[in-house]
């Protein structure tokens, strides 16, 4: 357990406010060993927080702060520093609403410019609901792409990773990385390239790299099913995807494939592999939910920024009715503190 | 268990001899289960069975058989009714050889005979390599679709299916349809219709209704990731996938969708559906091998005969090393048995 003075102080952002992301939060903060690993500082509105905790009917206050650095964080207290304009609490829950949208993206920027000016380590986010942050004019697929712009950086990705367990073998845990990802599926064709590949690879063994301390072992994702079936299914797996392993390999990188992604998935639940290269958002998503749906986090790669999340949704469907789950929050914040020590 | 009187018999096509289907048949031969559920008789060349009972160095004897009336199975004594040339003899370990692929077509032609002439009650196919099957002039993506020709039938599908256990918490186990499933991705997109989804949501509904013995509840997935976003990541949700949902509850099926596949997944684990209609293969097949690799099940629905299957490949890169597991081909024997006393 780290000391108090090396506590990583994290801010954490509301997400969207009609969705889930205030009531896990307010679940979550009761969690002792998440004031051990961090001082979690809440960036969005003190006034939507206060309303969780009715919702939750816990005794926990909000204390809204002027700077981050005024941050006292603890089980009974929510530091708060306020992001967003009073117009979100109009809001209706489970709703998409353009209001919501800008919630979540201000306090995203503001999440995001405390980190760039080294007020806090790390930053966790709670979802947001992409197409409300269209609405309010604020055009991203995601989180990442949006953060990776106010970082000003070109080669990035989200990670999704699950640390070790019983479902997972492999003893630094298993990483996730997508080619393609908040996109139709059928943008995959023009967006897969040798590159993309190369680029999420280099990521995936870079962090992998860090957390298992040696070389990490790579799989790479076939496209087609059968991995193309020797080209009667497909041929991306010969035209794009094998020739990037190739380069990857010339570079140093442990990676095998094109592989079939239905097996491949079974050999890196059994920790034949540290990290895969997933080349669409199903492929890796499917995968990744069954094997911890609670505990997966979302790591974003290549940002000069620590950066999690949970790998979960806004969930409007049951928001605001005290049934969401923090377990993902949780183990964000601890990635993020993990992450934010090194 | 059943009385030997009403053990149905049951033809085993011995698959691509170049890959597992010999070993695995052999391997699962001394399960005396087997020999409780079924009377399995192996179609095939006896000789490449024989070279398989020496790699396993097992006594068991192969004793080739004129008719199926004959066989006499037990867990020591294979009966072999032949089909194919000796040409498959000549044929290397885990290649993709012609004479190969023509050996498994005989062989799978010659049961859907048996079957078809009631000769046998059911038929379980050994894998078999499609492109050794092209090779041979025999131009079918997969088993399914040749037997759909051998038995004069429009409308039928492939079903994975694995029974109730610790990791499969519906009462009657989780079956999953493909609407596409042998080719390319790209393909998807010109192959997803409507009706494509009904005839498949339709064969589900049925062949899960006889065995939960009401309606199942059965989930739609979305072709898109988060079911399309709305919009923002693809539209077939709301132009294909929705309009079928709603025409398939017209008809009185329990349909639920489109829904996300990730997270349909982890609900259909926990027993919330007893069957899923996937868009593609690796969506459906990703979860299904991490739910039971070894258990999984195809059953080809729609049409006259019983077929059950193994779940995997030919496994050319293990073929003939004796690493090859028998698990998948008892529990498709079981499947098969269970369906023929129906």
């Amino acid at each position: 357990m780290s000391t108090p003075e090396r506590k990583p102080l994290i801010a954490l952002t509301m997400g969207d406010p009609a969705g889930i992301g205030p009531e896990i939060i307010v679940g979550a903060w009761p969690e002792t060993v998440v004031h051990e690993w961090c001082r979690p500082l809440v960036v969005g509105h003190p006034e939507v927080l206060r309303r969780a905790v009715k919702l939750w009917r816990t005794g926990i206050r909000v204390v809204e702060v002027a700077s981050a650095e005024e941050a006292c964080p603890s089980p009974g207290v929510i530091p708060c520093l306020r992001a967003g304009s009073d117009d979100m609490l109009k809001v209706s829950h489970g709703t998409i609403d353009a209001r919501a949208g800008q919630a979540a993206y201000d306090a995203v920027v503001a999440a995001a410019e405390l980190a760039l000016k080294h007020q806090v380590d790390a930053i966790t986010t709670a979802p947001l609901h992409k197409k409300a942050l269209r609405l309010a004019g604020h055009d991203y697929p995601g989180h990442t792409e949006l953060l990776a712009e106010l970082c000003d950086v070109q080669d990035f990705g989200m990670m999704l990773y699950l640390g070790p367990d019983e479902q997972v073998l492999g003893p630094a845990g298993l990483a996730v990385v997508h080619v393609t990802l908040h996109t139709s599926l059928r943008s995959v064709f023009s967006e897969l390239t040798e590159d993309a590949i190369l680029v999420k690879a280099r990521l995936a063994d870079r962090f992998m790299h860090r957390l298992k301390g040696s070389r990490p072992k790579i799989a790479v994702c076939a496209l087609n099913p059968h991995g193309g079936e020797g080209g009667l299914f497909g041929d991306e797996e010969k035209t794009i995807i094998g020739p990037a392993v190739q380069r990857g390999r010339g570079e140093g990188m442990l990676l095998e494939g094109p592989l079939p992604t239905d097996t491949l998935m079974v050999r890196a639940r059994e920790g034949l592999f540290d990290a895969v290269v997933a080349m669409f958002h199903d492929q890796g998503h499917i995968a990744l939910k069954l094997l911890g749906m609670q505990r997966a986090v979302n790591v974003t790669l290549g940002l000069p920024i620590v950066r999690t999340s949970v790998a979960h949704g806004t969930a409007f469907d049951i928001a605001w009715q005290r049934q969401a789950e923090s377990g993902s929050l949780v183990e964000a914040l601890r990635v993020a503190s993990r992450l934010a020590l090194e």
